[in-house]
């Protein structure tokens, strides 16, 4: 898959007295640019969320490189690395204004049913969607 | 009703660049006073929801005196204002460390039916819960 | 003035349990619309800071008229209403994709100067971009 | 070191439509956690950054093992596991009322010069702080 891209600027409530982007807020544009993904593929997440279906993270690992300033335009490459049981995991890039990376992060999303809070495996809508975005190195057989 | 104070130490994630609270933050800061002030008077909130009622946030309005820093502590006064009909005022007042009052609001809440998102006359268990903290002057009767 | 107009898309972070956006949050998007105008008008609010401006937020009022979902595009009109002394005035109206007014505001900034945290009147530069914007009604002559 | 336990009640606004706390929100527990550490060892942090030292998040790894809940109680055991050069890490976890672990976490913050933005060994009265709370298998020697 190539990256999904999409462009965000940094809201002044992002930063904190460092003068840059709170770390914490980092996972907040990551969710966009991944629900973002979704629409793109024809499965928006509020449509998910109605069949009964969350999404919740249940792993996120995220390495600051360099800070980002309020009012700077930021743009996240979104990159679906696999989809396995329940998991889908993501890997991202932010790029800055003068093209340097400025952080990076994986992220795992479980599929869990509202309903009982436990784990399943993803819709067949939802695995169809995100069967073209996956290498095909990566890629599992469903029967 | 005499205050019901409640008291906090302001996170630096509440921090923005200008080196002090973002003026957003206070409204959580009186949400949670709120409710510490519902839990004493024996109606914690998660109840109030498991019984399908919830509480949103319908008028604010909040005057910012002086700015508050991190890791400062900051007193809460709360105080109910009026309740009547499916609205609920409360009036409140932040004291920092040197004693000033930096912050001053009035937040308005309205009872609403989860299920239907109507506005409705709060369950006899809150009326009854709130009747004692309403100045006499501003009581109302319920029949 | 005609009001400036900016759309954003509400995050899932912005919501809460609830099931919408959570109060607090209105106050973000207020602010990045105003900083939104101010760019419009080509005084970019990081370039005032780096003059050694601040422009804090010392009233705010908002009043919830209906809730705002996850996904949904929420088109904000900002409208400067007056500046006099240290202080800038802007009125705001949310609507939402079904063309309702969801949330109504009027915010006022002080102009502050960093070093000192006194207050004081705008710099010429900033009370001639805003000048345009006031109505007619409300201006003041600058001598 | 034995870990350092903090103990917060997590707040309305730190939830998400799915009904329990937001995943970003973490990481502002456990900034609080790893600050309160630093005052019971005698280094509150508003000291360093007085002294011209931030400690930005340069590296976050998190596991959500199971949802937190408003208003629930959560207990932060808080580690120091090494400091090594400008690198600060800690290791985090967090038990519900429960006496469930529901977050692991570590955390890793570099030591920076404000002025500058450039990566720097802690000031001896950091270093002299965090010595006594090193495990001996990770103490380093300085000089």
């Amino acid at each position: 898959m190539n990256s999904f891209q999409t462009v965000y600027r940094v809201s002044y409530s992002d930063t904190d007295q460092m003068g840059f982007m709170h770390h914490s807020n980092y996972l907040k544009y990551y969710e966009t640019a991944r629900w973002e993904l979704f629409r793109s593929i024809g499965i928006p997440y509020p449509e998910i969320e109605k069949d009964g279906i969350i999404l919740p993270v249940i792993n996120a690992s995220l390495k600051f490189i360099k800070p980002t300033y309020h009012d700077q335009k930021i743009l996240i490459n979104t990159k679906l690395k696999t989809q396995s049981g329940a998991r889908i995991i993501f890997d991202y890039q932010i790029i800055n204004e003068a093209g340097e990376i400025i952080n990076e992060a994986q992220i795992t999303v479980a599929c869990v049913k509202k309903s009982t809070g436990k784990a399943c495996s993803p819709p067949k809508k939802i695995r169809d969607a995100l069967y073209g975005l996956t290498d095909e190195s990566t890629r599992l057989s469903y029967d």
